[in-house]
Formats: structure tokens, sequence, C-alpha cells
């Protein structure tokens, strides 16, 4: 496991339970982190160096920070790991090219975090849709909102609003509309966040995307929305609509003189994604046990990054791309 | 009462209920449907000429086909007549700029047929939202479809989606944010339509409005949305969301081995909009009788007219476009 | 028309718009609101004894205070007119029961104003339920609440909670279920209102009903629910649950920091029933210009009221009645 | 652990979770089950005389069949361990109360598996109304339905509905409302369960509870929920309404043609309490841990019990039971 931070925990956890894990080694730069998360498993602390050695680790959970993915995936890779990878796979298009360059040459198993294509609500919409409930998906929108900003620091690192948050949704968008886009286009403000403003980023934003098929996707986002954390999703077919809601932690309903009023959604994505980040750690090792496939992917993680990038220039440059050649 | 079909039955329906109005005269092309109309609401039946020369005739309402409403604005300002009349203006924008010089010449009261603005759940969230209930307006998301598409030779005429089905959008995005638009994009497809396709017209389409302020406003619609007519929007503000939703036939709630279920929402603009058509009625008698100021007027008809425009342009041409000039 | 009061007028207008019916008389008590009523609708002030002797009134409308029902519908059956009364026919069921044996003797068509049966959300509950959709009904939950006690002095005159609000679920409940109860048992309380306990009434009560089948039916009622107006009911049959839902004055959803929040009910039976009272009107004169029979009729009447009367002595002698024999 | 069934397993999961607990020993009649389950945990399989006499088991969970929980209760106390036990204590009010003395007498801690009282929603509706939302609670309605009757004998076996299904919530009763119960009455019926009638029994039950305050509760159930586990209460307040509501397994809406549709509610009683589970066994741990005490306790227990016999007796009589003495 390298990191041993909020989601080097929740994946720790998760592949304890996991009947054909077991956590050997934490891997963070912070000794302190490292050694609880070691100890909370019966696992021990080690250096990269140390982990990626040891013949008897057949696979590793990538969740440090960003700036450290592709370095890790590289040298996993060629010590013949397979891997876990929480998405982003980098922050530069190049440098995850040569990350999938050498997955493909190294032939190891690789799967990136999209931890939203294993939430329960999404995976049933998409299991309907398949199963042609709705015929041909024609409209997807997408409403993807955190509870209140990250600090500046962060967001000045962060890539920018389209390869932090919505990287996510170009994800939902190409696994909903199973087909790759032939147009994007994004605007953006930052209204009342004149600091984020300056650093160069956005806090709310519209994307537009068009398959080849001509199936349109609304993406908006909001790095804050008074009321929590809100991730939902529709499609509109041609026999139908199935949209995606948010999970309440209670369901309870209170009647008062002025309204009817239930729980604001889950607050954030630890509590919205709890089942999915389970779940996806499940695939994982259920997939390297039993050698069928990984999905999400590095290309599905390269293709996100890539309509991140694309949405960034879009917005940046005030024009639709197009992105079909 | 310029026109005895659908909307004009309603229309002067309403008129009928209204302490201050008296349904005087009916002018339709089909002389049954002028007769029965009048029949009922104790009306004569008469021509333009006869019911515009009649000094005891205020006001009047058209609701005949489009292409008769800019000849009828123009001719009724002239004879000094109070004027209620169906969006649009007209499908072109220089006719509906000349209607407008007309009446700013002749100072006669009009009033467009904009009707969502006084739907109840729309305009309580209107209220709501200038209350300052949710802060300031940040991302204005619109959901606008159609339960089936309209007759091949009724989308000839129509002037496209942007302009047939849109143009009410338009100005829910002008009336909600309280702003103007200076970038439009649009993008949209015929899917499984080809007639429609080679007529030159959209059964999808998406939009994107940035208003000066940074508000964002995404607007998507559909021809053909097989559970029916569908009808909502959401407004995010700085310190929450408002939505508006569908209204139902009934409140039943069926629980079987399958689902819960609900009514799909009502079935077309005649049901939803019913109370809004009354109300709107109301608004422009009540206006007239006490000399208070009418909205939407025709300033409103020209300026949805123009974004309806625009989006059609953008959506030609596959780019955004600056409008803010 | 008898009544000039607040289900006076509003039966008036719903009489006016039915194209076979014409307001002639009105007849009250207080001779202003007697005028205004007959002004609105083109009609003439009479006493009864006018109206009654009049040959060219067919029928009467008895919207006046409870204790004129039943003399009232012994002279205008005597007379010979059809009858619209509202509930209940009289609050002494020897009385009642004069009033049915003289409807039978003259034969004329009589209808009790059970309005709720023509609730739009309630008759298609209905329709769906003989329809066979979750096959027999085992057991039905009312929930029947007002808004606020009503004043004092008319609560003591109102025959108690069981004959004043309920009549309208024990209505409901043989209408539901098609079927009599063989077992009423009924308690309750009136926490915080010691005047209205003083008068030997109650605020709240539970009544459970049992029909010879062994289908269960429960009420529960208050008085003062202090966010409205709530009327909902539930049948659960043997292959599923059908509920009837309140209706909201608009169908906007706030979203806050503390809470996802929908409008309260309508505010009270005139705006919860506006369509039911149209719809009872549309159905006496529909029945009377057509010769079909008339629901809910006298029977209908008695039979709410026999379950009134048991359900207050069931409460008062703390046990439960058999009502079989 | 006694029992190493279907709750056993839960129970011992959630156990194996709590920092301060160890499974040592599974007992159980079937040698296989306690096999397995001993092994998943680390646990070994022992009899009961083994498990009771190692001092270093500090507490007892019993969730083997009804019959032997007083036995097991009796004995785990007089051996000085904590006791976690499964619903009902006996089926017999008299070894419940020998039970309660020998707890008494030993000083063991106890605690009573009502998991219900653990529910998230459940328990945020009861701190809501314990802090005064909506005033005093004047009305309670518990929905309880399961979406299938049992095997016939086991319903022979079961005590009742009121004992098998109810006793749930008239522990629901006491801790919401806060208060016992001054009158009982029950009603019930078996339609198109002729065995189950025959076997003395009911499938369809409604109960009415009246505290001494003249707080109203009414209770119904099935067992048999066409469309699932039905697990709802609400309770009117003087100053509004809070309601529980069932919890979903997705958050997908459907909109097709005919209707607007959701999940019905979880499948059953595992899945709808899997966090009621796992919290209860917290509480028990947490609360030997801390010394701090456990709740419910065996007198909520007996309680229950009572009410649930009361229950038995007011409908096999056919009248009100009084229970205040």
């Amino acid at each position: 496991m390298f990191g041993a931070g909020r989601i080097g925990k929740i994946h720790a956890a998760n592949l304890a339970r996991h009947p054909k894990a077991r956590l050997r080694y934490v891997v963070d730069v912070h000794d302190a982190a490292a050694a609880e998360l070691a100890r909370t498993h019966g696992a021990r602390v080690a250096s990269a160096e140390q982990a990626l050695a040891d013949p008897a680790v057949n696979a590793v959970v990538i969740g440090s920070s960003t700036d450290t993915h592709a370095d890790l995936i590289q040298r996993s890779a060629l010590a013949g790991k397979a891997i876990f990878c929480e998405k982003p796979v980098d922050l530069d298009i190049g440098r995850a090219h040569a990350c999938a360059d050498t997955i493909a040459r190294t032939g190891v198993a690789c799967m990136i975090g999209f931890q939203r294509r294993f939430d329960p609500t999404f995976r049933a919409l998409k299991q309907r849709l398949d199963a042609g409930e709705i015929g041909a998906p024609e409209v997807l929108l997408i409403t993807s909102r955190d509870p209140g900003p990250p600090p500046l620091d962060y967001i000045a690192r962060s890539g920018g609003v389209f390869k932090d948050m919505l990287i996510h949704d170009f994800d939902i968008f190409r696994w909903i509309l199973g087909a790759e886009a032939v147009s994007v286009y994004a605007t953006g403000a930052a209204p009342e966040f004149a600091e984020i403003a300056a650093a160069g980023d956005l806090t709310t934003a519209a994307v537009t995307l068009r398959t080849r098929d001509g199936a349109l996707c609304q993406i908006n986002t909001s790095r804050r929305a008074a009321y929590g954390y809100d991730q939902r999703f529709e499609v509109l077919g041609s026999r139908g609509l199935l949209q995606a809601g948010n999970q309440r932690p209670t369901e309870v309903v209170a009647w008062s003189a002025q309204a009817i009023s239930q729980d604001t959604p889950e607050a954030f994505f630890l509590e919205r994604y709890r089942a999915a980040y389970a779940l996806e750690i499940e695939h994982f090792f259920d997939g390297l046990s039993q050698g069928t496939p990984l999905h999400p992917n590095i290309d599905d993680g390269i293709k996100a990054l890539e309509l991140a990038e694309l949405a960034t220039r879009s917005w940046r440059e005030g024009r639709a791309l197009d992105c079909s050649i």
C-alpha cells in the first residue's frame, strides 16, 4: 500500500477484508502514518524499494499523492506487480502515456481508481441501460458538485477543476455512453472566489460533449454546493429516462409548518462512495485471483485525462474543440 | 380574439372568467371554428378589419398561426388596441423589430405569451430566488422535453427546434437569471429521425449560455421523451439550490414486487400549463384595468428570439458565439 | 341553492359551469350573503317556500348549516326535487332514517356530498384497486388531520370528532373496501386542549374497523396538524400496496445546508378538494340529465353516520363494539 | 457466541470488528456450522459448559433458537458473564421474569437485541423527537410488514404474530413514546392463508395502544407484503410530524411511458438492519468496556413481551384490555 492518508486507510481496510488479499507493506513519507496503518492491519512499514523487491508481493495499491503516481506505476510495472492506482495517472498526458506504454510492455494488470463505476446506484443504472430498458442513450446530464472548495494551495497543484474534479465525470461519460467524444466545449467562472480565479481556476463549469453517434452530454459542476456533496446523473434514451440520485444518511422526513424536509446528501466522497471503494478493491483482487480483466484500466485513465485537457483548453480559448481527429 | 384553435379556446375561456373582460369578436379563417367559439362565449364572428375598427374593442388576444402575428400586431397597434400575442413575435428578427418599433411609436400595451413565467411552481421559485433564499444564482439547468415530435410539415414551418421549442427556455434563462447572455453554444442531433434531420432540424439539443457576471446556463431538450412532457429547471446559488419539478395528474403511489411507482408528468403543455395560461390572461387584463406594466413584453419576445437565432447559428457553424457585442 | 356561505359559493360556482344547470334561487338566512351570491350568478334571492314551490326548479343543492339538512331534505323530497345535500344528513340517526324513508317514498334522486370520492387521486386509486392491480384489499390505513381545531362553539355543536371529521373517513372505508364493518373500536384524547376535553370531545382519535371478510382498517385523526391539512390513505392488497398522497401547492424543492424541502400540503379542504367539489357537482347534474344513479346516496350518508355513532360509543365505553348484528 | 446460524454469523462478524472484543468460542448444536463460524473468526468450538467455565470469557452473545434463550441467560448470569441476548427473552412470561430475577440477583449486564433502536433512521428520528423538534408526541403509527410468511412449522413454534413479529414494534412504541401502555386492543385475520389460521395465527393484525398521557399508537402488520420488507413509522407531535421511511438498495429512478419508479425497499431484515446489527453489538461492547448502561435491557424485553401477550389475549377475546393495573 503506497500512501497511508485518508484514501490509503480506506483501501487498506477494504483490502484487509478480501479473502485472497493480505496487506504486507505500508509505504508513506510520513513515518507515523505508515506505522499506524501497518499496525492496524498487521503489516510492516517499508520503503518503495523494499516493497517492490519482495517477490511475495503480487500487487500494489497506489494511494499516495498525485505527483508520485507515474513514478510508482513505472517502477511497479517493471517489478512485475499488478497495479491499482488512484486517479489521475498523472496531470501530464505525456507521462501518463509513458505509464501506459510500460504497462503494455510489461503486461502487468493495471486498474485505475474511478470508483464511481462501482457505486451501487450508478452500476445498477448502467446495467439497466445495457439491458435496453430505455433504448439507445441520447442525452446524458451529469451534476457533480463538491460541498466546498479545497485550500488554495491544493487548487494550485490540482491541475484545475477539469483534471481535479471533472475527470471522474469524463469517465462517467465514456462509461455510460460507451463512446468517445468528437467535440468538447467548456466554459466556467469563479463568482465570489477571486483568489481561485487569480490562481487560474474555476469554481463553476459547464461542459458539453458530443459522440460520433450524436449522443449529447452536459456536465455541470461547482466547487461549492452549500447543501453538500451532489452527485447525480440522468440518461434520456429513446424509450425512457434513468436517473441516478444521491444517497441520504437517513430516511427521516420532517413535516413542519414551513416545509416537508429530508436529509441533505451524504457529506462528501468518503461517505457517498463508501460502498464503491469497497467494491472496486474487491473487483481488483477478484480479477487478479481469477485472471479476469480489470476495469477501468489505464486507457480509461488516459482518455478521461485527455478530455480534461481538452476541456481546459476549450475554456481558456473560448471555443468548441473538435476531438474526433 | 384572433384564432379559434386549441390555444384560442383556452385564452377565450380564461378571458371570459375575468371580471373586467368581455369577448366581443372571434376572428379566424376557419368559419366554423370561429362561430363555435363565439357562440360559447356570447361573442360575434368578425373579420380583422371589423374587429379592429370597433372603438369598443380595447384589447386583442392573438392566438392565430405564427405567420400572422407580426401583421396583426402592427395593425392592432395602429388601431390603438392593447395586445396580448402568443410567442413568437415572428420567426424573422427584422419583422419582430418592426413590430417593436410600432408598439413603441403607438404606445399601446403589449404582452407576449411566455406563459411559463406564470406557472405556479416556476413563479414560486422565482420569488424565493429574488428573496435571496439561495444567494446569487450561479448555475441554471433547464430540461425541456416534448412527449413526441410534431408532424414533419409543422417542423418545416417551425423555424427549427431553437425558435420553436427553446424560445421558451431562452425566456426562462433571461427571467430567472435577470441577465443577458454574453456567449451561446449549441449542439444537437436527430438520432432515429432521419426525416427531421433531412428537413434541417434536430430532435435533441444542448445549449450553453453565459452571462456577463459568469452565471452559467445549460439547456437540454428533446422532441421525444417517451414518458411525457418534461419541464424542470434548477438554480444553484451561493447558499443553496432551488428546483422546479413537474406536476403529476394524481398523487397515487403503487408498490409492486417490481418497483414503487408514481404517475408520469402531465401529458403536454395544455395540461401542464393550465394554471399558467389562466394567470397570464389575468395578468394582462389586470394590468390593462389597473394601468400597471405588462410582463413579459415585446422586448422579452425579441430577446428570446435573438437567442434562438444565435443558438441556431452556433449549431450550424459548430462554434460558440459571442453575443456581448 | 340553500346556503350562501363558504361551501355554498363553491357549489354555486361549479353549478354555474355545468352546461345543463342554471342557478335560479339562492336561499340563506343572511340576506346580504344570499343577495351577493345570487347577483354573481344571475339568480334571485328567495325563501325556501318560494324556491320549492317553483315547478321550474328540478333540483336543490343543500349547503346550509347541519341543523337544517333534515328539514330541507324532507321538504325538497316532498316537493319532488332532486337533492344534493352536504354531509351529514343529520347528527341524529333517527332523523337521518326519516329522511331516507321520505326519499324512498317520493323516489327523488338524492346524493350526499362526500366529495372525497371525487378527488382525482382517491378516485384513481379506487379504479386501480377495482381493476385488480394489488389483488384483494387486506389492510386500509387512513390519516385524516385538520390544520387546527375549529372554535369551541363549533365543536360543541359538531356532534364530536367522529361525526364531524371522521364521517368522511368512514365513508372512505366503506367505499374503498366495498364492505361493511363488523366491529368498531375507537379511542382518543385531547392533549393540550383542556377546553375541548371539557366540552366532551377529542383532538386525537384512533379507530379500528374490521369487515366480515377480515379486511382491517385503521383511521387516525388529529384536529391540529401543525404542518397543515393531511389527507392520505393506503391499501395493502395481496399483490401490492396503493397509496394516496397529499397535493402540494407547488413542486419547488429547496436544498439548503440544513435540509432538502418541499411545500407542505394544500392548506385546508377548500384547496385540497377544489377539483373534487367540481367533479361531485358535475356527477350530480350529469346523473340528473342522463338518468344515471347518483353516488354516494342517502344510504351511504346513513351508514357513515352509524359508524360515527358506534365509534363515539366505543370511545365513551372504552370497549370494542360488534356491529354485525 | 451461542448460535452459528444466520443471526449468529452477523453478530460474530460485527463482534470481530470491535477493538475491545475477541471471539473465543462458538457453541452450536450443529457441529459443522459451529466449526465454520469458529474458523472464520479464529475461535474454537466448545460446549456451553466449557465456554461458561472459562474465566477469560467476559461476555456471551446468545443468538441460538428462542427456546434456548432463558436457559442460557440463567446459566450465563450465574457464571457471571455479561449477556447480549436476541429477542425474545422467552415466549413464556414466567420464565422471562425468572431470567430478570437472576440478572438482578447476579448483577450481570444484560442487553436484549431489539436492533431497530439502532437503525440510523429510527435513531435519528428519536433524537430529533427528544430534542423537541415536533413538541410532545401525540400519535404514533407503525407499519411493520414481512415480505412473506415463514414456514408453517416455524409459525407453530413462533408464539404467534404478536410475539414473533410485533414484539419489535411494541418495543418501538415504548422507546419512541417513552411511556407504558394503559390499554391494548388487537384484531387480525389470515385472509388467503387457511393453514396459518388453522394453526391459530394471523397474517394481518391491527393493534391500538394508549399511554396514560393519552398518546395513541396504531400498529399494522402483515406477514406478506408482495413488494418486500416494509418498516416505517411516523410520530405526530404538537408542532409537526416525523416519519421514518424504508431504505432502498439503490437510488435509481426510471421514467417510462407507464410510470416513474424507484426500487422497492431492502429485501428483508438482514439487509434493512445491517447497520443496526453492527451498531447494537458496538453499543454492547462499548458499554461493557466503558461501564456505561446497556439499552434495551431485560426489563425492556419483558415489557415488550407482556404487550405481545396482552395483544394476543385482546385478539382472542375480541375486546380491549386495560393494562394500567
